[in-house]
């Protein structure tokens, strides 16, 4: 299996993603968001890039139960019905709703991969489901979500625990991005607090309350659903 | 001190180098060709994004004694005085001489730097004196080259050791992508060749007959000269 990782939305290249099997991972929040929403009943999630669109595509989605959803600079945006908190996320409020989400990088990413083959939701907490479904694929891109149009270390060390996974159980050929996120990960032995420890877009979330959100985005393996995108929406296939 | 890696040419904006004092890495081979040459007494380099610029350039500046430097594809170009091998850029051939240089990762990024406030060359071959140099300075942008528009582990671990040796020297505030790349590195107690080995342009150029120029370049603190770019030429100060 070829692994090539892409270190930050805004350096996605058609290039680099097309006919490509793409994994996006936004662990701080939107991947873990999506993936737990989806787990307790949600239809699917539309990503949209700006909160103007959001509201415009809830007038057009009429028909369907919907919920606005997503955040700018960590916080829940005015008006919407949910922030960018998983655990908020219950079946009391999601099941059977198609959620409408914008955030300031996952979604950035989701909306740039028009010419992949496929495109997957990944983070820490469905990461065993994640190689699972991986294990007979052959070209795979983990394209980092990041933060304000950076590199995330949040995001890269997901991206290292899947290539460490995936490691043990097939032949990889790895880029040379992919072998320098593995070998920091392994550095610390994939201890992620201790990995993640200076990490500046989980120290903003602390400062900003969001504690227990980096501790529940943090466990692994939690869920077994891996989302995916169809038609511009991600839903839960099986 | 503040430092930050850009992680290549194509990923340089201008909010990340404006008025910070950039470092530009291409370890295989323009870094450690531009030490060498200005070490044996060239007058000074200018860099030039494509071929047909080089040969324009060549007929303006008639009155310095120029040579015409560079490689695509690793490879000398066609009528060009020399290619892109540092141990060929010895005292007889460039001594006096202005060298006008195309390559095909390193000369990209040096011409993207205008808003630096100011920029230098590193390599390891000129790591100590490098360090030394930046010992006074605050806010550091090391700018990786890459290899064809993609992040390159050559480039990377250099930045690294840069981090690592000026972190024994003063206290640092680490950007995500630093840390990781200082965290790979230290995983093989910064072993060069283990840590390289499975580097994509590295293996290249063994291939492509240019293992003596790998070994050059690797070698550590060979050389006290750190280039720097003046009015778009990169010259020897002191």
């Amino acid at each position: 299996m070829k692994i090539d990782v892409i270190p930050y939305a805004s350096t996605i290249r058609r290039d680099l993603i097309e006919n490509r099997h793409v994994i996006v991972i936004d662990v701080l929040r939107a991947s873990s968001v999506m993936i737990t929403a989806l787990e307790n009943g949600a239809n699917a999630f539309i990503p949209v890039s700006t909160v103007e669109e959001a509201r415009q595509k809830a007038k057009i989605f009429h028909n369907e139960t919907i919920l606005l959803c997503g955040e700018r600079d960590t916080k829940t945006i005015d008006g919407f019905h949910l922030g960018n908190s998983p655990q908020a996320y219950t079946r009391d409020k999601v099941e059977g709703r198609t959620l409408i989400f914008t955030t300031s990088n996952g979604t950035l990413a989701l909306n740039r991969l028009e010419e992949a083959a496929e495109v997957y939701i990944g983070s820490f907490i469905n990461m065993k489901a994640l190689v699972h479904r991986f294990l007979e694929l052959e070209d795979v891109v983990l394209v980092c979500a990041g933060t304000n149009n950076n590199f995330s270390m949040d995001d890269a060390m997901c991206a290292a625990l899947f290539i460490d996974e995936i490691k043990k159980e097939k032949a990889v050929l790895l880029s040379d991005l992919s072998i320098t996120l593995l070998k920091a990960f392994q550095k610390e032995a994939g201890d992620l607090h201790l990995l993640l420890k200076d990490c500046y877009h989980l120290n903003l979330l602390k400062r900003n309350g969001f504690g227990d959100d980096v501790e529940y985005c943090l466990q692994k393996n939690s869920s077994d659903v891996v989302p995916e995108m169809r038609s511009g929406r991600i839903v839960k296939v099986n």
